[in-house]
Order: structure tokens, then C-alpha cells, then sequence
């Protein structure tokens, strides 16, 4: 049996090993130092109150026979289907039903989606980059280009119609660098895709953090990308998820490659390689389009974009670059007086007993910036906020 | 963009659409009709009494921030691997923890685990089979080779020297057949695949059915499995996870080819393509170990177990060749008189109003044969055999 050699050229990321590994032994050496983490993406709040009512409602039904659930759709069920649908109306933006896939998550279906596609595609992503992206299509064999996001650009590329490529991957706003393209920016990438025969693989895993109206939450509030995108969502950040796994992938019903239909494929795929999500997951996340959920979430978001404000402030007045902040959960900044990532890394835990993560381990690109995330304790980012003020100013 | 051209190559499956239109046409010719429905492998009974308690209870803890758990470890939490560990030692097969995958249900993991593998690997598979381990390796281009399931083997082929295959598909308990590997038969294959350097894809989703201690419930039973098989187990007929989805798939750690470790390979395909289980969905799952649990999954089985018996005893009586029954949820039984599957089909949905599921759905050797299932109601199941035997007999 032959094994599948493309593993052999992925990348072994040692990024959070790294960083686990020096927080563990800067707090050996300091078992009092009063560390504070904010270098991992991952949700602190509990879930809304609508989901745990429904997931206890659910989890009763499954008790009966007369209301148990056996197999569901492996699409997802129409009362979940049905309210994503009307959270896209609600901003604008008209879905069929059949074009909405329930998934276990945004991670599963960005590499997943894969088993669409020839091993004979060119690749373009970011750097930085979530390294999901790269790995995936690493493991499948494709080559990969990288495109410049940096300080000039503001981390939000545009297309270069000298580039040719054929799977292009954006996501907005972006993790690791919280920056969010507008409409004429991703208008542009759609018309690069249209005219490249190129298909936009766009992650929205963050699009609940979008607050200002004049951005897009969707590729498909722009023109024509019906035709060349596929997005990809998640219950994670806007629900706090990350544990209980439940996201869903648009893709349109027009979208056509060489005479091939991508939503037909993408059904045929998902019918064969996955059995649906778990209805009690299901249940708990269609709550969170309820009234109650609604306002829920709302409530939770807010607290985080209010972490990140004061994130984004403290920066602000230390007179440091940064991108995110606004309409993200992350912040993005350049290390001051011109030091490297790790470099700033240590110095940030040594002299502020805070913990971020290192931009180097998202790219070339990110080497001398740094990520701070806004879903810690509120009274804990304000402490941070002040040690980086008191240690930086 | 190019496409994925194999997708073209999939056969379209229309064995559960037709059935579900045959019998929608039947009962509105005679809308009064009782029909028995023993076509589709799904559970019927609620989920153990254990399983619910431990969800509940996990969507409690997700709703404090204290008790709150976000991003899991995606191979599995180690209270759900440990039990799994426990549970295969109890019936002798000793595991190491990191060779225990935890995932959403053996279909998907029985897809995924081809990312691990060349395109350029011949596949063997039985005929009749389940269509899942064709379409998912049509879908990536590799070539099929058949091998023969028939009356004369009992559903269980043996290796043929002369044919050379590089992943094996075997399923045991047998979907849709029933049959049963004994250890002799398991041995074989082991002995074929370690002198080929090929892998055994082996099936145990229905491993929990088996109650003769003389037949193996795991290929690990097999001196020299873990340098070939990779095994694949669901919660889904054990405790009636078909809806709750989990799985847990065994990868040795001593599996190698070409000098590269699968259960290392699998380790970075999980952790870049999935995010694990559901914690609530891991608590229900780890729960069915429990002593309670035991008990509750026990009574569960033996009523899946005595419809079988029914069924079996019926076709004892009326002279009909038949696999399965026995340590399995299956019965397989050869058409009477002659007749082609879907002629019986006909015959017996018309006739006794009992729906089955007809054996050319699984492949050109079951064209003489069909599935009935023993996860229906005890009463509409003896009403069944009653009818098939007053029209049989």
C-alpha cells in the first residue's frame, strides 16, 4: 500500500507546543507571577441560555421512543436550514435553502471542500495565514502561492492579475490579523475570480463580529459571487461553539466548474463521507436565532467587542500600528522599537506576565507582529491592558 | 479551476428513493394498508436512560462560565478514550490510548482515513457491499476490485493469492449480509495483507451484536493486525447514536508503510481537518460504559437481538437460505422460487405488505437476495413474520 507522501511535506507547526512550552516554564520559575492569557482564539463565555434550553429539550426527546431521532439529514435539518436562511434575509442576502450545508464546523468543511477540487490547482492564500489552509491543500499535493498582506495594505490584499490562481482563499474578518475587507475590496477579488475561472473559498467564521454596516458579513452581498465563492460559517465565535461544534457552508446552486455543478458534487460528497450533525447540536444551535437567542448573543458579543475596544484604545494612546479591533475579535499589532515576534513574546511575559501569540507563526509576514485575542475575562484584559500601557509607554 | 472529474464516475444510488416511491405509490393505492417497514438500518429505541443523564448534565456544565469547555482535544476527550480502552480490554484486546480516535461516526471516519492514502492503490471490496467504501474511493480515482460474496462462501470470501490489492474492505458483522467472520477467516485476511503490504479497512460498527464468544469483535483479536488494520467502531446501533454521532476509529500505533506511521499521519489529518466531538455527545457516549449503562445498552441489544431471532426462526421454518440473525442485526435471506430481489420486493410489499430492502442494491451478488432489519417494534415485527410465513409457506 502506498501512503499519501504529501504528509511528509507539511510543515510540523510548533506555534502553541512553543508557547505552551515557555508559559510553563516562565510560571516554574515564577509559580506567583499572576499570568494572563490572551493568545488563544478560543471562546470563555458560557452558552447562551436559548441553546442550553433547547439542548435539554432535545436530550428529552431523545428519550422517548416516540420522539427519538434516529439518522437526520445529512445536510442538516430544515428548522436549522430555515433560520440560517432567514439570518441571511435579515441582512440582505437571499439563500436557497438548498444551498446551505450544516456542518460540524468551519474547519471541517474548508479542508473537506477539498474533495471537490483537481490535485492540479494553483493555491493562493495569505501570509499570514490561518495554517489550515496551507495544510490541507499540502496534504492533497497543491502548490501553493502566498500573496503579500503586510502594513502597506493594511493586511487585506488585492488581487494581482498577473497572478494566476485557481483556489483562492480569503477570510474576513481575518484570523490571525482581524482585519476586514469592504465591498470594493471583495468586489474585486470576485472579479478576478470570474475572470480567472477561479473559485473564492471565503471563511466567515468571524462575520458576527462585523458591526458596521458599511462592511459585508458575506461574500454574496457582492454581485457575481454566486458564481465563483463557496462560504464558510460557524456557531464558535458567534455562540461560544468551539466545544459543542456546529457550523454550515454556502454553496450556490449556479456555481459551475467545467460543466460540473460544485452544490450537486458538494451533496454527493457530504452524503457520502459525513452522516449530519447531532440534532441535539442542531436544536441548540437553531436557538440561537430565536428572540431570546438573539439578544443572548448578542450580549456575549458585545462584552467581547468591548475587550477588544479596550484592546484597540490601549493602542491606540501607546501610539502602536495595529488592524482588528473593530469589527474582529483580534488584535493585530507591530511590535514596538522594531522587535521580532518571539522577541516581543518573552518580553511581553517577563516584564507584563501577559501572554499573546507570536505573528511568525502565521507566516513570513507576521514576524514582527503580534496577536492579542478579546475572549478573556473583562477584568483580566483591563489588568493586561494596563501592565502593557505601564511596561510600554 | 478543475474540477474533481472522478465525482463524474460515481454511480447514482437510487436504492432508497426507489423504495421510498414504490412504497408511496403502494399506500396511496391502498391508503389502509398496514405496512411494515424492515428496510432501513436505523435504531428505533430512545437512548440509554445513562447516556441521557450524562448529556444533561453536560449542558449544564456548558452553561456556567466555571464549568464551561470550549475547544476539545480532537481526538477525543480522555474520560470518553479511557472507557473505550477499558471496554476493549474487558473482551481481551489491550489498546494504547493513542491509538484511539474519537470521531462523528465510523462513515465518516471509513471516508476520511483515504486522505492517508495514494490515489495509485487498488482497493478490494466485497460484492455485495456497503456503497459508502466504493463511492469514497471512486471519488478519489482509485481502481475496485470485486470480490465474491455468495451462497457458497456464506457471505464471507476468503483471499485469493492471485489478486493483488493494496486496501482491503472488510465488515464484520456484515452490512448487509449479517455474516460473521470466526477468527480462522480474520486470520487469513491478516496473513494476506501482512505478506502484501497491504491494509485492512475493517469494519466493526456492529461489533456490539456479537454474542459468541468464539467470533472476534474486534480484527485486533488477530495476532499481527496492528501491523495492517486500521478498525472502525460506532456508537450508532450500540446505544442508538445514529442521530447523537459518535465513533471512535483505532489506529496502531505500530502501523507503518513505507517507512511512514499512520497513527501519526491520522493524528495531523484529525487535527487539521476536524475539531473533535461534541463534549455533550462525548459525555453521553462515555456514559454507555458505565455499569448502568451496561445494563441499559444490554436490554437494548436483546430486543434488537430477539426481533432477529424471530426472523431467523421464521426463515428456518419456511426452509429459506439465509446469513445473519445470529451476532448481527441482519438478516439476509435468499429470494424464494427464484425470484429476482425486487420481484420479491414487490411480491412482498403487495402481498403481506413488509417492507425490505432488495439485495441488488448492494451489488450484482445480491440480485437473488434482500435485507430485512431487526431495529423495528417487537409486535410489527412478529406481525411480520406472520405474514411472510402465511405467504411463504
Amino acid at each position: 500500500m502506498k501512503v499519501n507522501h504529501n504528509f511528509a511535506n507539511i510543515a510540523q507547526s510548533y506555534l502553541f507546543s512553543t508557547i505552551a512550552q515557555k508559559v510553563a516554564d516562565y510560571t516554574a520559575a515564577h509559580p506567583d507571577a499572576p499570568v494572563i492569557r490572551m493568545g488563544i482564539g478560543d471562546v470563555t463565555l458560557p452558552l447562551p441560555q436559548a441553546s442550553i434550553d433547547a439542548m435539554h429539550a432535545a436530550v428529552d426527546e431523545l428519550s422517548h421512543q416516540e420522539s427519538f431521532r434516529g439518522y437526520g439529514p445529512e445536510q442538516g435539518y430544515d428548522f436549522l436550514k430555515d433560520a440560517i436562511q432567514a439570518y441571511y434575509a435579515s441582512h440582505g442576502t437571499q439563500l436557497e435553502s438548498d444551498e446551505i450545508f450544516v456542518s460540524d464546523g468551519a474547519k471541517s468543511d474548508v479542508g473537506n471542500i477539498l474533495d471537490l477540487f483537481d490535485q492540479d490547482n494553483t493555491v493562493l492564500v495569505p501570509d499570514p495565514v490561518y495554517p489550515v489552509y496551507v495544510d490541507t491543500n499540502t496534504m492533497a499535493g497543491r502548490k501553493i502561492l502566498y500573496m503579500d498582506a503586510n502594513e502597506s495594505n493594511g493586511f487585506l490584499p488585492l488581487p494581482d492579475p498577473a497572478v494566476k490562481a485557481d483556489i483562492i482563499y480569503l477570510c474576513s474578518p481575518n484570523n490571525p490579523t482581524g482585519a476586514v475587507y469592504d465591498r470594493a475590496g471583495l468586489k474585486a477579488w470576485v472579479d478576478y475570480a470570474l475572470a480567472n475561472q477561479a473559485v473564492i473559498l471565503f471563511d466567515a467564521a468571524y462575520e458576527c463580529f462585523v458591526a458596521d454596516e458599511n462592511l459585508p458579513r458575506s461574500i454574496f452581498e457582492i454581485e457575481g459571487a454566486k458564481k465563483c465563492a463557496i462560504e464558510f460559517c460557524s456557531f464558535s465565535k458567534t455562540a461560544g461553539f468551539t466545544g459543542t461544534r456546529c457550523g454550515y457552508t454556502v454553496v450556490p446552486l449556479e456555481l459551475e466548474f467545467e460543466g460540473m455543478n460544485l452544490n450537486k458534487m458538494w451533496l454527493r460528497r457530504q452524503t457520502t463521507k459525513f452522516n449530519g450533525v447531532a440534532y441535539i447540536v442542531q436544536r441548540g444551535a437553531a436557538a440561537v436565532f430565536t428572540e431570546e437567542g438573539v439578544k443572548q448573543v448578542q450580549e456575549h458579543l458585545d462584552y467581547y467587542r468591548e475587550n477588544a475596544r479596550i484592546l484597540a484604545d490601549a493602542m491606540d494612546e501607546l501610539g502602536i500600528w495595529y488592524t482588528g479591533g473593530k469589527n474582529s475579535p483580534y488584535i493585530w499589532l507591530k511590535c514596538p522599537n522594531g522587535m521580532e515576534s518571539w522577541e516581543f513574546f518573552d518580553y511581553l511575559l517577563e516584564n507584563a506576565n501577559v501572554v499573546g501569540t507570536p505573528g511568525a507563526g502565521f507566516g513570513e509576514n507576521g514576524k514582527n507582529f503580534f496577536r492579542l485575542t478579546a475572549f478573556g475575562d473583562r477584568d483580566k484584559t483591563k489588568e493586561a491592558v494596563e501592565r502593557i500601557k505601564k511596561l510600554l509607554s
